[in-house]
């Protein structure tokens, strides 16, 4: 990062994974213009000898005792040093408040930024998490025969992922059935599966990267008028906002242009999240796709695309992609189908 | 908590869901003495909404925009706010700063020492996810014929402990043969497995509660001598700090009860961690079983003890047992034996 202005104090786990491959709990990287130290204790010292092997200007330092002495020992001849804001707690903070006398000034975005573009190898984790969350779409119709309850239903599309390269569940996937998907982030139970709308939002992990998916689906055509109207308007939103994905353009616009079709068709005030958000090595990531967000999508931005319309007590629907920002526009990494009936 | 000297913002997530039983992904909740606001967003609204009508003198705000704001709105009529310094990060301290005129007080372990203490339905829960690893434990040899590599090894766990009642690993797995056991946080990987010394650190959650257990093994008798020596040093840490578990006792002084034992044996200088850890909902929680704790052991409390020795380049050794304090001293929850040799 040889755009540094001055020292920064690198402290969230998955920024130091993107910089150094350490997937471990427990390590700081201090980041100098010419220069870096990892700093992490005895029982991660060999593995991040080997890690550190592969990158230039990287030195270790194993603690025995005392990490903020350690931590401030790193800062010794620096006047000042930028400190992540959103990844740093108020103790460590304090803690090395009280023994650096220099300036600590609080940063944010930095790692995050260079993260939010994804390089080929990275793009190609996402799609290959993407993937394995089509595959187990696919096989929806099967996994739910096998299955009684949401949950049942929500451990067996974990299962589908794993048998089709993903590494583990990004999150317990969300399985809500009729009125249960009417709260966006129900927590799949103990409930039966039965007949009438289904509303799925699960993804995996392939080498650290996330995949994230939602799809609303039903066995039967759905009688309610509404659920149709709604199925209609929060797909031509999700539409909307995909063909909004284009490099140079700001992300609060994407939003808008999703948000908008609700507008119209009368349901902005039951759509309750934003639009989408970033995803890479964290499920939710830069660029924020919302409304106030003045984030500018680039070429390499992995966002997810997914309005949705809950009707309280009623029911629920949300149709999320992954768009990768290309030089053409957006290419859509979840390949699924979007209709609301299941063949 | 009536014992509150003034007002308290919970800002961990998994403080919130001792208190509440929430388990989403965003949450605040504001402790007054006499009542308590829970604060999410929309996603959430309906899911609090019902967690809450079985909770006593607690009211639900969801906001829309601003949840700076929303907190500071909060703080509204108090002189003076504890903030969990832990799990507060710098830029919401800084945020609610900027909003509130009051003091905002530094506190920590107030929840936690509270959540130190299991009741019993806490202890059956840790205790059921014990006896899924000690069931995955009991079937090894059979997960390891039918496994090539360290990965598929550790996947094989999960499996098992899936089968036997966990509802998800609490982490990958550590599956580590040989020299690559000498790193006590070894990241499995495509590695065979081969004969030799093999060391497994794994467990599960149930309902929301951890597990944590390792042992080292070895399908044939071990000639090197000093592999013998180590596993015996390690046995009788691992039993003498089992033995000091006690109410009333200082954990620092049960880390030194372990490591006494390694001092002995010559080995001190290569356990490079410490003996033990509180677990519950967090893998690691209060009471601290380290040299410098002053946590003092209470009935209730379930601590892990886990001595290692490790070699580097050569071979490691790590035998953890998770232990309830009760009345009598401590109630061993892992019930897996602990011969190296399999049998």
């Amino acid at each position: 990062m040889a755009d540094l202005e001055r020292p920064l104090l690198v402290t969230s786990l998955t920024n130091i994974r993107y910089l150094t491959g350490f997937t471990g709990s427990n390590a700081y990287l201090y980041v100098q213009p010419d220069r870096a130290t990892f700093l992490t204790d005895g029982r991660y010292g060999e593995i991040a000898e080997e890690l550190l092997a592969d990158l230039d200007q990287t030195v270790l330092s194993v603690y025995r005792r005392g990490l903020y002495d350690a931590i401030a020992e790193l800062f010794d001849g620096s006047k000042s040093v930028d400190l992540e804001v959103e990844h740093l707690s108020w103790k460590e903070k304090r803690a090395l408040a009280q023994r650096f006398a220099g300036d600590l000034l609080p940063c944010s975005g930095i790692v995050e930024s260079y993260r939010s573009v994804k390089d080929e190898e990275e793009a190609e984790a996402l799609s290959a998490a993407a993937a394995a969350g089509d595959r187990a779409f696919s096989m929806l119709t099967e996994l739910a025969e096998r299955s009684e309850t949401e949950l049942e239903l929500a451990e067996n599309l974990i299962e589908a992922m794993m048998q089709h390269g993903g590494r583990r569940a990004g999150w317990p996937p969300i399985v809500a059935m009729g009125a249960n998907a009417a709260r966006p982030h129900h927590l799949s139970a103990m409930d039966r599966l039965e007949g009438g709308l289904l509303l799925l939002d699960y993804g995996c992990v392939v080498e650290g990267y996330h995949s994230d998916m939602s799809r609303t689906v039903s066995w039967l055509p759905i009688t309610d008028e509404e659920v149709n109207r709604v199925y209609s308007a929060v797909l031509e939103a999700n539409k909307a906002g995909i063909a909004a994905v284009a490099s140079g353009v700001v992300a609060g616009d994407i939003d808008l242009a999703a948000r908008e079709v609700l507008v119209t068709h009368g349901y902005e005030e039951y759509f309750l999240h934003s639009t989408g958000h970033g995803v890479g090595l964290d499920i939710h990531e830069a660029p924020s796709v919302s409304k106030e967000s003045r984030d500018i999508l680039q070429v390499g931005n992995v966002v997810t695309i997914e309005p949705g319309v809950y009707l309280p007590g009623r029911f629920g629907v949300r149709i999320e992609d992954m768009v990768l920002v290309t030089e053409d526009g957006g290419e859509v990494l979840t390949k699924s189908h979007r209709d609301m009936l299941l063949r």
